[in-house]
């Protein structure tokens, strides 16, 4: 599967929202200040709360479903093993 | 699938280093000495650069399966879409 | 002696130019974007290094002169004190 | 008159104050965490608020008083003459 052009303006704008929404205000005033992300033309109303927490989440059980596909047949290993967000940082991303 | 345990620690780390490794320098210092998350007892050695943008975009690949995934039958439609990450982010993603 | 009229511009100008000649240099950023410090028409060239500095030394020697000047007929005192910036700083500033 | 040995501690806890006061919060955040200020044993309530504008406002008075004062016999000329704080500032204020 092709990768999605992800742009930097679409990473900034989720980290934005995740700043504000966190608490860190102190933080999320710098970012939009040394980012100028809030120049972007994303619609804050088209990105839900809690975005970049999901997207996080989700890429990890993406990324815990490719740990434990068989690499000759692409199917589920019969032992299949749940990973924690720490063994899947550690393992090479890509 | 159950959601992991994704710690607000892990994500901090992640949005850390990101800022870091993006040239944010000034947002990188605000938002280390705001949540303190240079105090978690993640091994940076253990996290590859580029670990945030790579968490989304499997994230992003993972909810466009998921939109694209067949209600009833769990199979993929025939005619399969690519969403953009502006689409999938305008989804109600959970 | 009437008390200038010190505009804030004047003020922050002077902070600013403070936090990057001392190396401040997030600080200094921060400011200049919750300030808007920089937009101000002080020409730069017209600030001498350290000029927040020399204007506070100025203005604490100015109150210990005042605070050694005899009430009632304005002569310095016979036993001039020299008295400390947080003396002075406890001293009601007006 | 020999100059006070005025120290950064001080200088950098009356602009911190001063950041605070005029509701710059963002910038008072960083500074206290770059400047390390609030570590310093100087009692916030022996800080009058405005201190560090009267401070200036003090100094930039100081300084027109030096700059009206005669060179030779170090009276005031006759014609006294008011500055600006923009011309103060012009000046090579040591």
């Amino acid at each position: 599967m092709t990768s999605f052009a992800l742009t930097s303006d679409v990473v900034n704008y989720l980290i934005y929202r995740y700043l504000q929404e966190a608490g860190f205000t102190h933080s999320a005033f710098t970012f939009a200040s040394e980012s100028l992300v809030t120049r972007t033309n994303i619609d804050p109303n088209n990105v839900p709360p809690g975005s970049l927490v999901t997207f996080i989440q989700k890429g990890l059980q993406y990324l815990e479903i490719e740990a434990n596909l068989d690499g000759q047949d692409g199917e589920v290993d019969g032992d299949y093993k749940l990973l924690t967000p720490e063994e899947l940082l550690a393992n090479d991303v890509d």
